[in-house]
């Protein structure tokens, strides 16, 4: 069975995928007479024609690593960001673009790290490692499923970083 | 000086601010094989005309209650939702509606409630009370200073529940 490690989630590795959500070095903008960094505007958010944004929770069963991959979906009309209402670590998974997913990459990501999947990326479906759960999810208010899914012949092993 | 004690933040007590973001009850859609429930659509967004949806991080200082509230703020041109990155109470300030702040009101926000403010809310700024005070905020992403303030000629005390 085909092995994946895990990778730190970081703003390069993951930019083929979406963008990284997180407070890392200076705000763009002191607010509130100096007591609060506002990092500002850092997903590209597309909810393309005839949506728009919402906001949900989501709230799922922790998985543990290793994990078996044997699925990947993608959102063709709009991105989806994922942001953890927690301190625990989390796993990011994302397939190369392409009609059916190409290469799989895993991510780590660490305490107060998010995660915006562009319009159309191929990514696993939520896997918190912890309870709980619980994510805020930004993504695509619309009539239409916007949901593709792509189950692999042979799982992958995800292995903890 | 005029005293407030934060009540608990609940849907009915916060319904004429906006709207409280929790995992509560059961989910409106059970996905990912059953492993994931969706609480769908819960924040009543309005970025305004000529405005979009962001998601920005916000990383305030911790306060301590009792907490001395000396102005509040408003957003004419959009809602503004706080989603905590963390599992620690927070507290949320908010006035009623009018030209000038009507009464204020103190809502304690336990472990895994996050906030959206209606557009046009008086509310007071970014409250954490414990370290990391991060946030993930939805807000209106635009060219205006979209930007009230009010500063109360007393200030008042709020105190803990």
């Amino acid at each position: 069975m085909p092995q994946i490690i895990a990778q730190p989630l970081t703003h390069a590795a993951f930019a083929a995928f979406g963008d990284v959500l997180e407070v890392q070095g200076a705000p763009d903008k002191l607010i509130n007479a100096g007591q609060c960094g506002r990092y500002h505007d850092r997903a590209r958010l597309d909810f393309g024609p005839g949506g728009q944004a919402g906001i949900s929770l989501f709230d799922a069963e922790p998985r543990a690593l290793p994990y078996l991959l044997d699925m990947v979906e993608r959102h063709p009309e709009g991105s989806q960001a994922f942001l953890p209402m927690h301190l625990n670590p989390w796993l990011v998974i994302v397939a190369e673009s392409g009609e059916i997913p190409g290469a799989v990459h895993a991510f780590f990501a660490a305490p107060g790290q998010g995660v915006n999947f562009h319009r159309g990326t191929w990514h696993g479906v939520l896997t918190p490692l912890a309870r709980p759960g619980l994510f805020a999810v930004v993504d695509r208010i619309g009539d239409t499923a916007n949901l593709q899914e792509y189950r692999f012949k042979t799982p992958l092993e995800i292995l903890a970083p």
